[in-house]
């Protein structure tokens, strides 16, 4: 049942007929996923992957929304090495809202317009953006937040969720709490004192410790009306690009003349009605191959497979075979990804520089490999 | 110009009219090659493999051997599964002399079987025995050390080619000089004191401090009438089932009862007419990937690649690509090899336990791996 069309009361925004803001789901999907070479390839990135499970990452984030917002009203912005794709693997989104990106540019024009198709149909919606590969375990803590968020919409707020961190991870941005959020099981929407950027390792456990700092997930959740009103404020230019582009515009050369920023960038570290929501929902954005290595089930070794394989006095390995028998003999905390054109062998706490491997394929213009 | 029809005056053995003698060579093709698994399969051992270089090692063999003796003089002893390879390959060995042992039996019945055959074509003939699966990379020195080894074998000598050891293995056999051989470029017999098995660490180390022990090779030179009357009287059931065999009786039945005995310990460790030959002739059995990796050009990290990689911060590992594309980063020390259906990853100072995979394949009936 869409959230837009059902919210149980007692609740303090009773007051707002939420029945007529209707719910979409805005699913970004534009990243090139590099970091899932040589699985991912540029028409192939993280998000059409099964990097967990049966099902992709998208289909599982679309299934994962599917009690609160239906495919009808799910949009997904791409880019045109992935369209078809997506097109394929969620049948039940309508065509024509899986919008390829002429030119990456971030979130915030991307974010824009969406609003806009959106405001065309509903003008009362409330959108909820969410990345199209991140991973959520706890589907029933995520739809109370969810419930909670749009509430908050409804009364005019934007609203980010707030991840509880698990360590002190430093390639995220942080949202600090006005004041240290109280561990509770119920969603509670608190108001936010500020956005903070990738930390260094000693910021990031100042922030553990302070308790304040949650992790920026990159989920929202606001009215389209607000969204758009703040980009007018915060970002005129990209805004008017995007009213152009609305009204029947050339999205192909208008699109790639707005900025190339973050919508936290852009707008949340300057809007004043930004509300958090601390959650623990189970998220990764499995980042890396590392990240999927943390997730999966592991054996007593501490090595997690994929496929078919024989490790012999081996430990803390992630494999991924490709189908192949893999044997290995003495190695320790490697990722080991096989496809059939490409092998990655890679230290685990070295997973993030599957990107210099993809550089160097750029570089030597491996088109077959990218 | 075959050696058993031109020996150079002036020569000690001149007294032996050496002519008449025709040298015949043969060829032990029988192993398994399990060590060089995912790319050795029954099908595929080491000898039939291009493990080094373009050509396969019994290609090299043959090659190598060709100076001195003829094609149509060689004979090879292998297995089923692998003669129709053989036979391809070497196409200058007449079909007939490609023998399939019906059973594994070590060396002394398939040499004696040969001696037999090759006794039946030339009565006074002598035979050198070669395995097809080892590198000599000092082709001319080689043929100098065989020169010296016929004309100890038409004195009546059992002549085995010693390598002088590069360090304590304790995966070989050694020979025992009576004395300690003088450096000399060129090669000189020398009476063997006693053959000694693989030995402990403790005792290979003593042995190289001797200079009097050296690498039992497996290379034997002797006349055919030689070695079958040191089997009649050393092995006397095998040879009389060899007798048999040669005398037109089922092979396929007889030769699985023979004495499953190598020649070093059934004939030469008790036989008192055995000189060797200590030899410098770059030598190497190609025991394991890591014996290919020692052998192959290193890059200035000590990476040695057969195929297309790209290993950043990875030093002295083998990558064996089978033809996609390698990526490592962060890896020491560590023997990759791709194949379309299976792949290694083996520490290099473990490349011996390659056997323990294969094992664990037969256990698990993976006909289709091995």
């Amino acid at each position: 049942m869409p959230i837009g069309e059902s919210v149980n009361p007692p609740s303090p925004i009773r007051s707002h007929p939420i029945e007529n803001m209707p719910l979409h789901g805005v699913i970004l999907a534009g990243g090139r996923g590099t970091r899932f070479w040589p699985r991912s390839r540029r028409r192939k990135a993280k998000q059409v992957l099964a990097v967990m499970g049966h099902e992709t990452l998208i289909q599982q984030t679309v299934a994962r929304l599917r009690p609160v917002i239906p495919p009808e009203r799910l949009w997904v912005i791409t880019n045109g090495y992935l369209r078809g794709e997506i097109a394929q693997q969620v049948p039940g989104i309508p065509p024509a809202q899986i919008i390829a990106e002429p030119a990456q540019r971030n979130t915030a024009p991307a974010i824009g317009l969406a609003a806009h198709l959106i405001r065309r149909r509903h003008p009362d919606a409330i959108m909820a953006v969410f990345p199209a590969d991140h991973v959520i375990t706890k589907t029933s803590h995520f739809h109370a937040v969810l419930k909670t968020a749009v509430q908050g919409a409804a009364a005019g707020s934007m609203v980010v969720l707030g991840m509880r961190p698990r360590w002190p991870e430093t390639g995220y941005g942080y949202i600090q709490f006005l004041k240290k959020p109280p561990k509770s099981r119920s969603p509670k929407l608190l108001p936010v004192e500020r956005f903070r950027e990738k930390p260094d390792l000693g910021t990031a456990k100042r922030f553990i410790k302070s308790g304040q700092h949650f992790w920026n997930g990159g989920m929202f959740v606001w009215r389209v009306s607000t969204i758009l009103q703040a980009l007018e404020r915060y970002l005129p230019g990209t805004a008017a690009l995007l009213r152009e582009i609305a009204a029947g515009e050339a999205l192909e050369k208008l699109y790639p003349q707005c900025d190339n920023v973050s919508i936290d960038y852009a707008v949340l570290e300057k809007a004043r009605n930004v509300m958090g929501i601390p959650c623990e929902i189970g998220w990764s954005d499995v980042g890396s191959w590392n990240a999927v290595y943390d997730l999966m089930p592991h054996d007593n070794s501490g090595n997690a497979v994929r496929g078919q394989a024989w490790l012999l006095d081996s430990s803390n390995n992630y494999v991924d075979t490709g189908g192949k028998l893999v044997a290995a003999v003495g190695v320790d905390n490697l990722v080991v990804v096989d496809t059939p054109d490409a092998l990655l062998i890679i230290r685990r706490d070295r997973a993030q520089d599957v990107t210099r491997v993809v550089k160097w394929l750029e570089e030597q213009k491996r088109e077959d490999l990218l």
